[in-house]
């Protein structure tokens, strides 16, 4: 059996956004298959008491320069949206609606790079139609899902998951039961990965 | 002008104890200097609003798997002291007078590993002043500088001249105006020094 990366992501999260850009090639050297679980990171940091590095003013400041730090180091394309914070809540249930519709990948790869690339203001359901109808996704349906009860009851339980399993931010990882938090704790996932 | 790696530091901090066990290799390979400042992290952090890891229980543990995976990473012994967390102001005190006393080196090479491997309760002017002789310093000279004014007024100068520069928390480094925060950026710190 192939081994998996668990990918614990919220789309407000640049952080998830830049280890985002990576997972591909890494696991296409390793072999490994990603398994993505869209949470609610607001949900997160209350349940565990955790705050947004943003919350600490001198910590924010350092986040800005280490956001642009990484996307150099990456050779990735970064803008911090000019709407940020934006409340996640019907991107992530979007995320859990596109699993179930299998068009998840397609999904991703739109949402992405229209948060932390192209400034979109993703917590207005017209903008998230625009990008998903550009991405030549089933807007409609997808928009629809959102507000259905079975799909917000996921991403609660994915939400519970994470915090049962000790995750308390955004990149959260787990090779089998080791957690890495932080998208620079990738080497150490690949390693983890190379290691079993 | 030979390069300068400033290390804003704690012996409170464990993954200030982890970095430190690297730079002497990582002066070695690049040609910097050192620059050591002692702070009072307590007070950094209340003076930027930051909080320990170890407040959020959740980032608490993984923070205690953490230290054992750098220590693994590094291959370096790693104990957490049993008394954690010490209030660490004799100490950093003691850094500035071990500073201005010019033995610094040796002062520092005896706190470490007696904070962060053999877990002494360093908190006690009684255990400080055994460990300084069984490293052979002047204790009574140490220990009656830590209460004099002068030395008090430069470790308040130097925890200002921190959170002056942008520090919140530990290790904190700086190679020029390029501020790095954490164990987990020498790799940057030693390509901010390479590159220039």
């Amino acid at each position: 059996m192939s081994q998996q990366v668990e990918f614990f992501f919220d789309y407000g999260s640049p952080f998830s956004y830049l280890a985002d850009t990576q997972l591909a090639a890494l696991a296409q050297r390793t072999g490994a298959t990603i398994v993505y679980w869209p949470m609610l990171l607001g949900a997160v940091l209350k349940a565990t008491g955790n705050a947004s590095p943003i919350a600490v003013p001198a910590k924010g400041r350092y986040m800005g320069v280490e956001l642009q730090r990484w996307a150099k180091h990456y050779g990735v394309p970064f803008v911090t949206n000019r709407f940020f914070p934006i409340n996640t809540m019907r991107l992530m249930r979007g995320a859990v609606a596109a699993q179930q519709a299998d068009c998840f990948a397609e999904y991703h790869r739109a949402i992405y790079p229209a948060f932390w690339v192209d400034s979109a203001n993703l917590g207005e359901p017209e903008v998230i139609r625009s990008v998903l109808v550009k991405a030549g996704l089933n807007a409609n349906l997808l928009l629809a899902r959102i507000e259905e009860p079975d799909v917000k009851e996921q991403l609660r339980l994915n939400t519970e998951e994470a915090v049962r399993r000790g995750v308390f931010g955004a990149p959260t990882f787990f090779v089998g039961e080791e957690m890495f938090w932080g998208n620079d704790r990738l080497t150490f996932v690949e390693e983890a990965l190379t290691r079993s």
